[in-house]
């Protein structure tokens, strides 16, 4: 007998199609716009009451075959690259109870429209903490070290032909180095739970000075920042304006929310400030960084290097871009949550939420979407 | 008047060689093989009873430069890149009282021929911990979180088509995860300071164990183990023999010293007990490593990726070594101390140690290398 590879699974799964097609009318919907994986595929599965509905292919979900098949769903797990806007809730009627984003930025979604029709909205924070703590680390290290220069000049066979000089290929060090430099200050932009995370791991390379900026109506939590120094032994941490910012940190990292309030808050009046030894790495928003100014100011020497996991317009950026040509910055393609272990963290979460807000229980991580709406409400 | 750029400075210089030249005969020598930058220079040129001659090009020193300067010379300092042997020792004559390396390595120094003249040498150890540490955390994370393909994609204009998907472009994470992976072993082959300092960063993504490998003849330190677990709050600090080092490390760090006893210690048997998820990274020497073992592994995928900072026989490593041509592994020129800091501290140190030695005092490091000798014999 012919073996055909894969044709068992192909009709197993066709008929197990089959059979829930044939349940439909005592089933509500929910629609998956990626393969979630077959651990958390089969929490979705194994629920009777569901028609699990998920985009076949290995790709991103196409616009269209979103706007076909969310008519009637009562829930819906996306992802970052679907955008949840007044067409899809419409399209999707009055069965639509709850979104689920595999991401913990929310930007794709139309939160005015969830709020609306009373939508409730799961995301995915906290999970992903540590996956981009450890890559702004990284990124850190490599724009200070010049990874990127010294894999180009190996791959180019020039290994053989450089030479060793005391001063030869170096850059500034994150740690601190006795008896020469006896302080390093990171900066963030932005200190939420994933600054205060790459904080921690910071302070172990011997980093002696935290200064952060944040939105400035939030309330300045003083206690927290004592307790922050004191356990991971630095000098200070102090929140500072934008001006002390830009000229004291020896590394700037940003992690601040994205959104019109932010957009190019790093401009070229910004990065005039900072110093020649200086190095930024934004692991948040791309839209936090006008990518002109900084490839500017990365050409001209006004700071040592840049390393970006995003960057504005992505994934829209190609070999011609300002910043991917620039030497002294390293780009990687937004992969800051992307471990096995924190992406299966993610889609279990995001599964959880859609089915807790299916079942109308509370969710392992909802938006509280009135609040949000009403902090963005522009102050004048 | 037609200005002749550097004139002045070349007539400058012109003329303090030979106002030293002239007082030649009351002065010792000082041969240095590589420009140490203004700042330590100028200890050096500050003391009027030496003569200090000094390669004059921003590259490697030629061997015949050396073998035409050495005679005569009280003291050199030297970079890694010199080979003092028998013959520039016997060149030397029975001046020469010191020879200072800019470098904690001293496999380029004929120790024997120091030991059966008395010549003292001076080496640059500890300054350059961090810098080296800093590293082996930099290649840890470039290597689990495929960096050097992230860059690629990039600079190769593949970001636009790239599809986001859950477990796209994934690589193991080195800190843990809530509720999915809660113990992240480190190892460590060799556990000196830099290891230790490159632990403590670890500490601080959250890695809970860590697992170590030494010279069988060195005594087992169980009290400084059972304090480093409490201090870094690890559950476990374990010396471990081979086996288990190659089989619970999720990152095993090369820390060891080069030479005979430890060349290929990673070979093939090593790499096959290796989890597949595990990484590499090579700070140490490029002996340890069978070159090619490895990359057979990572083309496998016996084990996830490595990142070396030495590979052997460097820098005689062309573009079409197999460790630069395999995707799973990073290559960078042997970075580990070149930072702007660390460079500072170790040419001041080398010249400190020069001087001393000239001097007949003690020198900030001096290696005992009556010592060392006595280590290196072989045991039967």
């Amino acid at each position: 007998m012919t073996r055909i590879p894969g044709l068992t699974t192909f009709l197993a799964s066709s008929v197990r199609r089959l059979t829930r097609a044939t349940s439909v009318c005592s089933q509500r919907k929910l629609l998956v716009t990626r393969d979630l994986g077959p651990d958390t595929m089969s929490l979705l599965y194994a629920r009777e009451d569901l028609e699990v509905v998920t985009w076949p292919e290995d790709r991103d979900c196409e616009r269209s075959w979103l706007l076909d098949n969310v008519p009637g769903a009562a829930g819906a797990i996306v992802m970052v690259t679907e955008k949840i806007d007044e067409e899809v809730l419409e399209r999707a009627g009055p069965n639509l109870k709850v979104i689920s984003t595999t991401s913990v930025g929310f930007e794709h979604v139309d939160l005015q429209g969830l709020y609306r029709r009373k939508i409730r909205l799961g995301y995915t924070p906290d999970v992903l903490n540590n996956a981009v703590a450890d890559v702004a680390v990284m990124l850190a290290l490599m724009a200070g070290r010049l990874a990127d220069q010294g894999v180009t000049l190996v791959k180019e066979g020039k290994w053989p032909a450089h030479n060793f000089g005391p001063f030869h290929f170096v850059g500034p060090q994150l740690s601190p180095v006795p008896s020469i430099s006896t302080t390093r200050t990171v900066g963030f932009l932005g200190f939420g739970r994933i600054a205060q995370a790459t904080l921690a791991r910071l302070a172990a390379f011997g980093v002696t000075h935290c200064i952060y900026s944040t939105n400035p109506s939030s309330p300045h939590d003083r206690e927290r920042d004592a307790a922050l120094a004191e356990q991971l032994k630095l000098r200070a941490v102090a929140r500072v304006d934008l001006d002390t910012l830009a000229r004291d940190s020896d590394v700037l990292i940003l992690l601040a929310p994205g959104g019109a309030a932010t957009r190019h808050v790093i401009d070229e009046a910004f990065l005039r400030k900072m110093g020649s030894r200086a190095v930024l790495v934004n692991v948040a928003r791309g839209t936090l960084v006008d990518s002109d100014a900084l490839a500017k100011a990365l050409r001209e020497g006004w700071i040592w290097g840049a390393a970006v996991d995003v960057v504005e317009g992505e994934p829209q950026v190609g070999a011609d871009h300002p910043l991917v040509r620039e030497p002294r910055c390293v780009v990687v393609p937004h992969i800051g949550s992307a471990t096995f272990e924190t992406r299966l963290g993610m889609v279990r979460t995001a599964a959880t939420n859609a089915l807790a807000g299916l079942d109308e229980v509370d969710m392992p991580a909802e938006l509280d979407v009135a609040a949000r709406l009403a902090r963005l409400t522009p102050r004048v």
